[in-house]
């Protein structure tokens, strides 16, 4: 990296905060995307590390003159390689920007620093008698701002819906170095075109979000899970349009295959509590009473026996509660050595069924099998392809896009919660037409017409 | 209107459905904007009314090649002087596209027709013993389309937000004449830039909109509406936050100043309730359950108790509570006659006795006076600028600049559900900087690069 560059980073960080020695930033240089499918980071790279949202309009204001490629780092959480500098590139890792973090009673949302990450965010908030914060993708490492640009899932989707629902408003350098704030503490809203919202699920390649302010929800203090087991993946799918046909809104169903769940449990010293069945539908409730709680519990239970269920049970204490959960949250990391990839496809929820089987039968083609689990209350499936001898088999691609394929015959699209990054740039065609492509290369070039800010991500 | 045109017209939706004859057209020239307030019609126009999207995309292709500006009519509700042709223009109308109304049970969503009313969507669903769908602008006649591209708000907000919220796939044709699908059955799906968020809320400047599915939810069966009266606005203000602090989520909550409702009753022949204090607070509670929605009723007179309302009464029977929402929903025919204006700015809910403040006070400088009702629940104030000797007064474009002035001070916003149009557009640069307000330019540029389509909506 120049030294030119080097030294206006310095200016305007304090030299403590830049960093270009490779030995030192190493773990700038990639994101958790998975090492054998990942693109080579480009080494010829300065990492900064600015504290203000003004200082980093300095930096966007300086790399848009001098024409030097920006890639935004948040906390390094992402899996399509959204955040692996490709080019010679300024990284700006927003780690220092976590300083604000406030609470907002009377208008139920909390504003915070973009760099802040989920577990401070709700550390800060289990503090609060009142309030919660819904969205969780599953590691709290991740930063308020990366999940805003990634427009974050995960598994309170069913009753909370995702990111996009909980931005109210975001203060964001754009890529020629403007400080903006967008939307507002409103529920209505309705002055121009709605910036903000191409800013959340942007992934940064049209601004860095430097502050947000979030919803806020009244906590509802009693929780309780049932797992419910089924014997075919079909009937266990077909059982969760019916909950939410009942009018029971969980804050969680989650699909795992037994197999995944006995496999996961073996590989944490914990014991799976279903033993009757193949298939289990891990239901979360939390409601404001616990008189609400078991009787929707019982109702679930009693539904479920309806709809051919072979065992409920349902775990009530913080422990049991915990237990289960950490095997669902563990599957990535107890399958991490023995997968190529984990899928992220969507599909309507009352096509579940049918994906499940058309993955499946895809996998058999090939000469080998998936396993299937996820949010399955969003009808967002993450299912497995399986290394071959320890490296990734040669069929990955013609495979990958067949799952695509029958992922979009229902209706449904290639990335429910991941994102696009650069992984799944070359699927976008098959999601969408020439015209609809050439109009987000359109919108990137308006917001960032030097192409600097996360280029690559998402359109070229 | 040149012939060719309205010959072209012809062969693309056949002679019966292409209207150029002045005396037949003029329904179609304006919306419901203010008549003393509203920008004069360009006559020289022709009105077309397809019956299906491919026509529409004829239509389109046609006046892109041809450059002729196109202004897209859906119900004629909007009162911002969006659906009015300035210009030459062929005035495409969506009301034949209203054949189909599709109910999906399983995936708890309804696709419709753009053309479909909200009359008719409320027809078709109270057949539906299980769904309903939330959102409720107040004039029935309002398309779906056009409640989309305007990002309705209304009364229901406070638990169910605004229209965004619940659109989860559009078919559009593109100001260049593509037919397209953006989004899908789906709660989570982030592939590319969400263009479906920029359709939405982009008053038909970017799209047209011929097709949607929304979201549904579950009925609550109970419904109970509650008037609450305080002495004084600031307290009648204040106990909202209070309310969904503990975690009681109503359907609406409404706020009317006593004159208004007496008023309005007395136009309509009947009479509003409450007797003590000045200003009522209205709250509907919809629930699953008849215990819920008493217990919810009982918490909520016991709260206002405790922050000094000074009488509450519970309508229960479908009678009474119609009567107290009739004269709710009036308020705007009842002042028909006297006011220049109804505003619509917006506010964090905590700051609503702030500006309620400041809007009494503003207009008193000016040697008048104001009134406020609205959905404080959301923040949402409308307040009225009355007529002076039947004319509009000649402060009140100043007025109207104060008044967003103060709104803006609170990080509020000078349009909360009714939209830019061209009535607001002026104010723009009161809420957005020059670098924004360009990126608004250069994305309608990018959708609509010959400027087709709603010319001079929202951006020039």
């Amino acid at each position: 990296m120049k030294e030119e560059i080097i030294d206006s980073l310095k200016e305007i960080s304090g030299a403590d905060w830049v960093v270009s020695d490779l030995s030192q930033m190493g773990s700038y240089l990639y994101d958790e995307t998975e090492a054998k499918l990942r693109p080579t980071a480009c080494e010829d790279c300065v990492v900064v590390k600015p504290s203000s949202a003004e200082e980093i309009a300095k930096i966007v204001t300086y790399a848009n003159k001098e024409l030097v490629p920006i890639m935004v780092r948040g906390g390094g959480t992402g899996i399509v390689a959204g955040a692996i500098p490709l080019k010679p590139s300024i990284v700006v890792s927003l780690e220092r920007l976590n300083k604000n973090i406030e609470i907002d009673e009377d208008n139920l949302m909390i504003t915070v620093d973009a760099g802040v990450t989920l577990e401070e965010l709700m550390a800060k908030l289990a503090d609060n008698e009142k309030l919660f914060f819904p969205i969780h993708p599953g590691d709290e490492g991740a930063q308020i701002g990366g999940m805003i640009v990634t427009n974050a899932g995960g598994v309170n989707a069913v009753r909370h819906g995702i990111m996009r629902q909980h931005v109210k408003a975001l203060e964001v350098v754009l890529p020629t170095g403007e400080l903006v704030k967008l939307g507002g503490k409103l529920i209505k809203n309705n002055m121009g075109f709605d910036l903000m919202q191409l800013m959340i699920g942007g992934e940064g390649a049209l601004g860095i979000v430097t502050k947000a302010t979030l919803k806020l929800y009244p906590k509802s203090k009693y929780s309780g899970t049932l797992v419910i087991s089924f014997d075919t993946k079909e009937e266990a799918a077909s059982f969760v349009p019916k909950i939410l046909q009942e009018g029971i809104v969980p804050l969680a169903i989650e699909y795992i295959e037994r197999p995944i769940a006995l496999e996961v449990a073996k590989h944490l010293g914990k014991t799976w509590p279903a033993k009757k069945g193949n298939v289990d539908i891990m239901i979360i409730l939390n409601e404001a009473t616990e008189d609400i709680l078991y009787g929707k519990c019982e109702e679930l239970v009693s539904l479920s026996e309806k709809y051919r269920a072979v065992d409920s049970l349902i775990a009530e204490t913080t422990k049991d509660q915990r237990n289960i959960l950490e095997i669902r949250s563990n599957v990535l990391t107890a399958y991490q050595e023995t997968i190529a990839e984990g899928l992220d496809i969507a599909v309507p929820t009352s096509f579940v069924p049918n994906i499940i089987d058309d993955l499946n039968r895809i996998a058999k083609k090939y000469g080998t099998y998936t396993l299937c689990n996820g949010h399955i209350g969003d009808g967002n499936i993450h299912n497995f392809v399986f290394l071959e001898d320890g490296k990734v088999p040669d069929y990955i691609d013609d495979m990958r896009a067949e799952f695509y394929a029958a992922a979009l015959s229902y209706g449904g699209t290639c990335t429910a919660e991941h994102g696009t990054g650069r992984l799944r740039k070359q699927y976008m065609s098959l999601q969408f037409g020439e015209r609809e492509i050439a109009i987000m290369q359109g919108i990137k070039k308006v917001f960032d017409p030097n192409g600097i800010l996360n280029s690559g991500v998402i359109v070229d």
